[in-house]
């Protein structure tokens, strides 16, 4: 049988990341290249309580159908939650809560755009996320990366020029792959730009909530008196991502369509799931689990660092992070980035190119991305020490 | 802000049944519109017992990220379960788990078409998937159902005229809504057209294992020798919906692309309920819990058969059933069916009208959709002297 795909998916392939997480998964080989939270993170002891005590008291409400926008307990939680501390939602919003964030980017690129349309991202950006928008055969465009976000004129200058631009998808807290927050100036920008030319801004805040230093910023949704923001969150980070259990804060009108869509991919979310997150955020600590967690990844975080100045320094550069899970390295000009990659998967310590994080992998790109939270210490020491061994190879020929 | 939808869903509504089902799930209906398994038939006690036993011993197995394609052990297990059982599955196909079995619809539209090719489907057919069609903007054609399954003659014509035609769509046991389960001979007539048109067909089998009455048939996967089949499974007629699993056994070049495509949608599937699952299957004496519950089944969906035709006959008329959850029932011509259905919501009786389940939601329809599942024996009994008086006062007029 020769069989004849849509044109949407015919040039769509594997996730560069989860191709190489399936090969480095493999016993021997120090993961850098993950982007799995710490394990040590997970409320394990309380998940297990909390789901013993459902299956005794109420089994049925986590086994029998739901309803497509959510467990309504989690739903009410989380809006208060999030208006209260974050100031994410107005009266014209509605959440969905939905099978892990990626499904938000999928679903809203879905319900927003046609094909040919155009998403402004950030350049590099989330690889799961820019294939989400490419499985609709949608175009994508960069807009450079500063230390502080989003080159502000460029966007402005691809607002003015595309005239297919459907909305403008960013991670503004310690971005994947950079690392990089931006700033509260280029966070208003970008919703007055948003808002000048009518495009709709998607935010993807998975990491807001792993901060380990420095002040939190306020989210761009929180500055939405228009309507024009889709909010997405998630508990991957910060509860557990074998969950699948993300949410969408967005306008009624949004809202309603992704609700349909969701709809006819999977119903609904796993209900046990959904009733075991509204639990742990109500009856456990939830502000002493995120804080917890925050320690955690700041030693975790520190330490690499620390190795990668020592092994790595003054070769490979990298812009120190405040949270989020990864750090992104550049080597020098003149080092084939690709060759180093390759030679360290050989050296058995995985890290991900950088160009699997372009709109156009075939740009140049001197930069590679680790990830801190999933290798354990003695794995982050001796993989920092082959990578310097190798750095030292490359760059002092 | 004036929002511009894709054209894919703009004219995309809410599941006809969902809606209802909402609407009914207030207390004091009669809930003949759900489409829920019985709750007693969910294996409660072994899930909590498996669930508490994982996480005591692997916790972050059931917690941390996983692979797309689905837990490996599971997989593995259902290939070799559907192989011994149903003969479904060869050297050419792979498994791929999804979160509940509405997904692989979703994702086989995704991946086989382009906006305005064409779906062949049963009509009338299961909603879910007629909407998880139009979200990808394809034309659905309809064939007309006849006590034996699809009119033969019709899905030739069909196959013959349409030169987009890129899959039929078929339940071949228990049909959602009909109740019908296709002959053998049509099973390989079915199978012939499609190898002669180089068609591929999607077999949706949610209810093969709810069988209490008759013989199994043979699976239209299991004539599949030139990769024609996908073949999508379902736990949630069998364990519990609430976990939302499901697969699809698919020829290996389809199975790659559902997996790109799954990749952006939710990752994987909920970990912890697909290791429940496996665990289920393997520990667990699982062939005896579908015994179990097919007696259940049978019980009563024989004593609602024995209420419709006390309380309904001879004016309402319906094919009796030997599995699934859904009676499909017709009234006299004549009688005004939406008309009916709005009056017995009015007495507390939710139906769903037949014409939710037609590819022409305008075009004329006799029937309405009994589930007998969700209902208690009292509600079946109360719910059936209700629509008995309401069929009298209508049809006696």
């Amino acid at each position: 049988m020769q069989y004849a795909f849509a044109d949407r998916v015919k040039s769509l392939k594997p996730s560069a990341i989860r191709e190489i997480l399936k090969f480095t998964s493999q016993p021997g080989y120090i993961p850098f290249s993950a982007g799995n939270p710490a394990p040590e993170a997970f409320p394990a002891a309380d998940i297990a309580r909390l789901s013993a005590d459902l299956f005794q008291k109420r089994p049925i409400d986590a086994l029998q159908y739901s309803i497509t926008e959510g467990y309504a307990p989690l739903r009410e939680h989380l809006t208060a939650y999030m208006k209260e501390k974050h100031h994410v939602g107005r009266d014209f919003d509605n959440i969905l809560i939905t099978s892990g964030a990626n499904q938000v980017m999928e679903l809203t690129a879905k319900v927003l755009c046609n094909e040919g349309d155009m998403v402004i991202c950030e350049n590099p950006s989330f690889i799961g996320s820019l294939n989400a928008f490419r499985s609709y055969g949608l175009r994508l465009r960069g807009v450079e990366m500063e230390a502080d976000g989003m080159d502000m004129e460029s966007l402005e200058q691809a607002l003015r020029e595309e005239k297919r631009a459907r909305f403008i998808y960013t991670i503004p807290n310690f971005q994947n792959p950079t690392g990089v927050t931006m700033s509260l100036e280029k966070r208003r920008r970008l919703y007055e730009l948003a808002k000048r030319y009518g495009v709709l801004i998607l935010e993807d805040n998975p990491y807001g909530d792993t901060r380990f230093a420095g002040e939190d910023l306020p989210c761009v949704k929180s500055l939405d008196e228009d309507g024009l923001v889709v909010y997405c969150g998630s508990f991957s980070k910060v509860m557990a991502p074998g969950m699948r259990v993300g949410y969408a804060i967005a306008p009624g009108e949004v809202f309603s369509k992704l609700v349909v869509c969701k709809q006819v991919v999977d119903v609904h979310t796993n209900i046990w799931a959904q009733i075991i997150a509204h639990r742990f955020m109500t009856e456990c600590d939830y502000d002493g689990h995120l804080k917890k967690n925050q320690v955690l990844y700041g030693q975790k975080a520190r330490f690499t660092m620390e190795l990668m100045d020592r092994h790595l320094g003054p070769w490979v550069s990298y812009q120190p992070i405040e949270g989020g899970l990864f750090l992104w390295c550049r080597l020098p000009g003149g080092v084939d980035m690709q060759a180093f990659c390759k030679e360290a998967v050989n050296r058995k310590v995985a890290t991900v190119p950088g160009s699997a994080f372009l709109m156009d992998e075939g740009q140049p790109c001197q930069c590679f991305r680790i990830n801190y939270s999933t290798p354990t210490d003695a794995q982050i020491q001796q993989g920092m020490e082959i990578l310097g061994g190798l750095v030292r190879e490359t760059c002092a020929r």
